[in-house]
């Protein structure tokens, strides 16, 4: 199968297209179109067929998609299907959350272990997933062929982290620390920060009322 | 003070220099160049220099920034100093972890109450955070002048709360639902959704892994 590179922005769609379809009444016509979706999700109709033509064969005039084959193929493309392990490094707050969030095998991905260097909580369970300690990082991703990994730790340690991952076979990284990671180019980092997220919104409020100040 | 746009990717890089700033030795140099920042953030020196100049007077030839009025600039830039009250509307598993991470105060923004509509949790208290019914969000958001709303709700509740977030008087709202929010003109909203992330990364191990399945 050839590499169809999609963009991040419509990648990023994606799960709004599938829980939309998902959504659709049981028992509820087989097909549906792009205007239809266009209109629910506010999104422009011509937007949406672009979007879905890179992950099937697209619409057929009059007559729509299949909405169980939409669904299919949208799942097949973000490998929703198909579970990717994953495992997790610094069991802070935010990394706890991570742990117990439900959401992630929806989303095709199990985080089978997490790694912590803090002696008083190496050796415990969150939702189920062992803490381990960071010196047993390369031998069960390397022997687990594990593929993702979430970091989770804090500014300073995360290249040291986002090192041993990539010397251990990982090769999609979900960066959550505010800094930018340092990786070969055979390696995918997403950054992702709620701190860059509150910036974005506190400024908004800042310029908007600073008259008011 | 005139309104200064400034792009959200300059934006949601500020948090990094912040944490880089502050995380600098005490008593060490008082002042810092971009080219020494741009070298231990791995950005572009040019880059960081652009980004800089968004938020204060720029650095002098030779001096380069000073540590601490950079810091404050960069604060004040993103209402870091200045507490601004949220409010959080959805408590399941997301709405929850959101209102038990701690990071929201150092970042300017205090949740000061969620709602749901869920009777058995109504009442109850997480983080300190009480959980009031969404009958009164109005009443409360509109007393309280609340200008920040974060939406953990499902997909298809998430508009009808932005609706009354915004008729409550909210102008900036942060969504995690999956759907694209309709909102008058003087509203911003910023989408962020771990499943979009998942997205993104889940893709690229289908699409590098695929000729091997």
């Amino acid at each position: 199968m050839a590499f169809k590179p999609i963009s991040t922005q419509t990648l990023q769609r994606m799960p709004m297209y599938l829980n939309y379809l998902k959504d659709l009444p049981v028992g509820g016509a087989a097909n549906i179109s792009a205007t239809m979706m266009a209109d629910d999700l506010r999104l422009n109709d011509v937007q949406v067929r672009k979007d879905l033509a890179m992950v099937g064969q697209g619409g057929r005039p009059k007559i729509g998609y299949v909405v169980k084959d939409l669904i299919s193929d949208i799942e097949h493309c973000l490998g929703f299907n198909n579970i990717d392990s994953a495992v997790l490094i610094g069991v802070g707050n935010l990394g706890r959350t991570l742990l117990e969030y439900e959401g992630f095998s929806e989303c095709g991905v199990d985080i089978v272990v997490a790694f912590d260097v803090n002696q008083s909580i190496v050796g415990t369970t969150i939702n189920g997933k062992r803490i381990l300690p960071v010196s047993k990082l390369y031998s069960i991703c390397s022997r687990m062929k594990i593929k993702m990994g979430i970091i989770t730790v804090g500014t300073g340690e995360a290249q040291g982290i986002c090192d041993l991952l990539v010397k251990s076979g990982v090769v999609a990284i979900w960066n959550f620390a505010s800094v930018r990671l340092n990786v070969p180019s055979n390696v995918f980092v997403h950054n992702d920060n709620m701190t860059s997220s509150l910036a974005v919104l506190s400024n908004y409020l800042v310029e908007r009322f600073s008259t008011n100040k």
